[in-house]
């Protein structure tokens, strides 16, 4: 009994017996020889079986056997998986990595329906009912080998520099973020809602005199939009730090943090990205560059495109415009807007002392557009109560809120970021649903 | 401008200035020198003041400042954050590792109310009305270190050996395990659920072709129950591979997984698991010792406890006997029990095929406590279908799932491990609460 070997180890193998197990992904069925396309996690190989169609009046040992490999391969359906053993052959004409397998063993553990509900040309709600077939496809399952090595470049950045992981509830009493977009949950006798962000309880993590902590974890907004960046449910990436002097020290952070990531990624994932999706990925060099936000709608207005918006804020088109800006200016692919109106930020952004009308915050563009909003958090109670109430938030449902303010607590700051966001820009893909496990949306809850 | 210097980092330093922050754990305010105790994430250090109660006739340079730095630490309340500059000095009279620091100038700057809502002696349930406070304790935030320790050392474990990590929705449009434990969400016009489990969908990443993934997320049951060991909302380990041949090849990857992260624990925390638990961390031995479960009920009957259930299954107490036989035998804190039967098992779980009434299922058990369930999985949708009909699971809503079966699917199997469980075992604590950022439960929110 050989024991399987993965696709991606066979070229260091000599010539010999090997077993290989994974799906098929194409059947060549010629009359004379029959050639099997066979993936699995880690590549795909070429496998090939010398056929033989009928048994002749003298058949040599072993003929019978032979016809039934035969016609167990014409009869093979794209999809289903099996485990192979055979001769493994090192033949440089071997286009699929100069290796094929001579098939002596077939057998089909999980035969696949013969008829695949998907193709490569079925729309994304299509591919997304049969998300599991849709990320069969190399280019998919690779979305997550990075994503994988981005987060583990993260969280070992993190352990590395003292950071406490932790595990807030998504359960919770009361709102986070904003009522308009709240989930609730039928809790026994009563209700709860669920998470909108970490916001509240990574922050408790400061009195608590953690220090520096990180989360990843879900996060839920019952938004009904329909754009290419917004989910219902999305991973968040938190992190939150003690005794910050501004949203500055922030910054740095995210910056070193997005460093380490794509420095991982493009290490690790290089050429395959360039392969699968034509991306060459740049680590960002720091700093990263820094603009007011009312300056950069200055800067917007001057290429001669005027935020149509009431409020202070930038819109889709502002930020394509500033990144398109930034990167004719400094050649740079990410870009802080900084010191965003008070009018348009939550009531926790901590103010600046000489211009109660600004804050001490910022949102991260990632070619075009906001992954990650960022500030240093107002930590004196009675400032933090009236800005709560300015905004018209219910001091009574935030009163275990403020009541992590009130027996000491460091200045501290931090940033959420969306996971996907920076997935899809990185690779230059159309819509988080595409880098995105299982999508879920106003209309989709399922698979 | 002295920078901060963490309270770990200042045995290290010469004589000298300094700056540190942290929080006031005791004021010990005599008539002429004022101790103060500031804590911080990294530890604790003795500050020191010679006081000076009020100005003489003749007040030398510094007097009216000195003034004011001692009543500023006469009037300072438990818990407040502060910044001091001062000399340091290294003396080995000083207890509290042989430094201490000579109070140049103190900034309170976030002071906390005088009264501190919890005390020592606190209830559990009080102490979780206050857990940032009752988290300052370093034997409390010790908690969390080890878990990130422990955590990093699993993601490490899985992402060196080619596992690709999941992020798997919770919001779902039916159960996962039971309906009976399943909250609902008013979904836009319709109803989602809280997944129970990642379970389904990291399933789906077999059919996938992902071949190893993992994911540690929460997890939701409206379980009713208050024990020291369950929760409504709960962090979940979870890993799932391809091509295994039984649930042996699940548990060799548990035992791995095991063993990298309480090597890491162990080496990174030992020391102060002995001086603030008591207990000393045990790297397991593999292979962990298997007990078929009919024989471990033999076993517990022999030991005088018959199981009082009606079904197969075993209780709290027949698991802590099992486990006490155990230790005695094999010396072990853990242990597998094996081939649990069908009855009480998922629907989903793959039976043994000589005798269906059996699972190729188990329990690990570590001190006496259920951590995790691990199976090998029913891949053969027909087979899947009729264990579900036998269970009385809906077909009808179960078919996205039995979709994942239908098109090609290697043999898996895989296991969900409850992280707080872990964590209680290992410090003998007596609930997860206690080891749990914040705790939900059916009569607990808040905060």
């Amino acid at each position: 009994m050989t024991s399987r070997v993965l696709v991606k180890n066979l070229a260091a193998l000599p010539d010999g017996p090997v077993s290989v197990s994974g799906w098929v992904e194409t059947v060549r069925d010629q009359k004379k020889v029959q050639f099997v396309i066979l993936r699995d996690e880690s590549g795909a190989v070429q496998l090939v079986n010398p056929a033989l169609r009928e048994l002749g009046e003298e058949s040599a040992e072993g003929d019978a056997a032979r016809l039934e490999t035969t016609e167990a391969i014409s009869a093979l359906a794209h999809g289903s998986f099996i485990t192979v053993t055979g001769e493994l052959k090192h033949d440089e004409r071997v286009k699929l990595g100069g290796i094929e397998i001579k098939i002596a063993g077939l057998d089909v553990v999980a035969a696949a329906n013969p008829e695949t509900p998907i193709a490569a040309d079925s729309s994304p709600d299509k591919r997304m009912d049969w998300r599991f077939l849709d990320l069969r496809q190399p280019k998919q399952s690779l979305v997550f080998r990075i994503q994988t090595t981005f987060l583990h470049a993260l969280r070992s950045y993190w352990v590395d520099n003292d950071f406490i992981e932790i595990q807030t509830p998504k359960l919770m009493a009361s709102a986070s973020e904003s009522r308009a977009e709240l989930f609730e949950v039928d809790y026994f006798e009563g209700k709860a809602y669920l998470a909108q962000s970490p916001q509240f309880f990574k922050q408790m993590a400061q009195p608590a005199g953690f220090g520096k902590v990180f989360e990843v974890g879900p996060a839920f907004r019952a938004d009904p939009s329909f754009t290419s960046r917004h989910a219902t449910e999305f991973t968040s990436v938190d992190t939150e730090i003690s005794w910050v002097d501004s949203h500055e020290d922030v910054m740095k952070l995210h910056e070193e943090l997005l460093v380490a990531g794509f420095t991982a990624v493009k290490e690790k994932h290089g050429d395959e990205i360039r392969e699968h999706f034509g991306v060459e990925v740049t680590v960002p060099t720091t700093p990263f560059p820094r603009i007011p936000l009312a300056e950069a709608k200055e800067i917007v207005a001057s290429r001669g495109y005027v935020v149509p918006r009431a409020d202070a804020d930038m819109d889709p088109e502002g930020e394509r415009q500033i990144a398109a800006y930034v990167a004719e200016e400094f050649g740079h692919e990410f870009v802080f807007l900084t010191d965003y109106a008070s009018s348009i930020r939550p009531f926790y952004h901590k103010r600046h002392d000489a211009d109660a009308g600004l804050t001490n915050s910022y949102d991260l563009l990632f070619n075009g557009v906001e992954i990650s909003t960022g500030a240093q958090r107002e930590h004196r109670v009675e400032v933090l109560e009236e800005q709560a109430r300015e905004k018209g938030m219910d001091p009574e449902e935030l009163g275990f809120y403020l009541d992590f303010f009130r027996y000491g607590v460091p200045p501290h700051g931090g940033f959420g970021m969306g996971l996907a966001r920076v997935l899809m820009l990185l690779l230059h893909e159309s819509s988080i649903r595409e880098v995105t496990y299982l999508f879920r949306g106003p209309t989709r809850l399922l698979p």
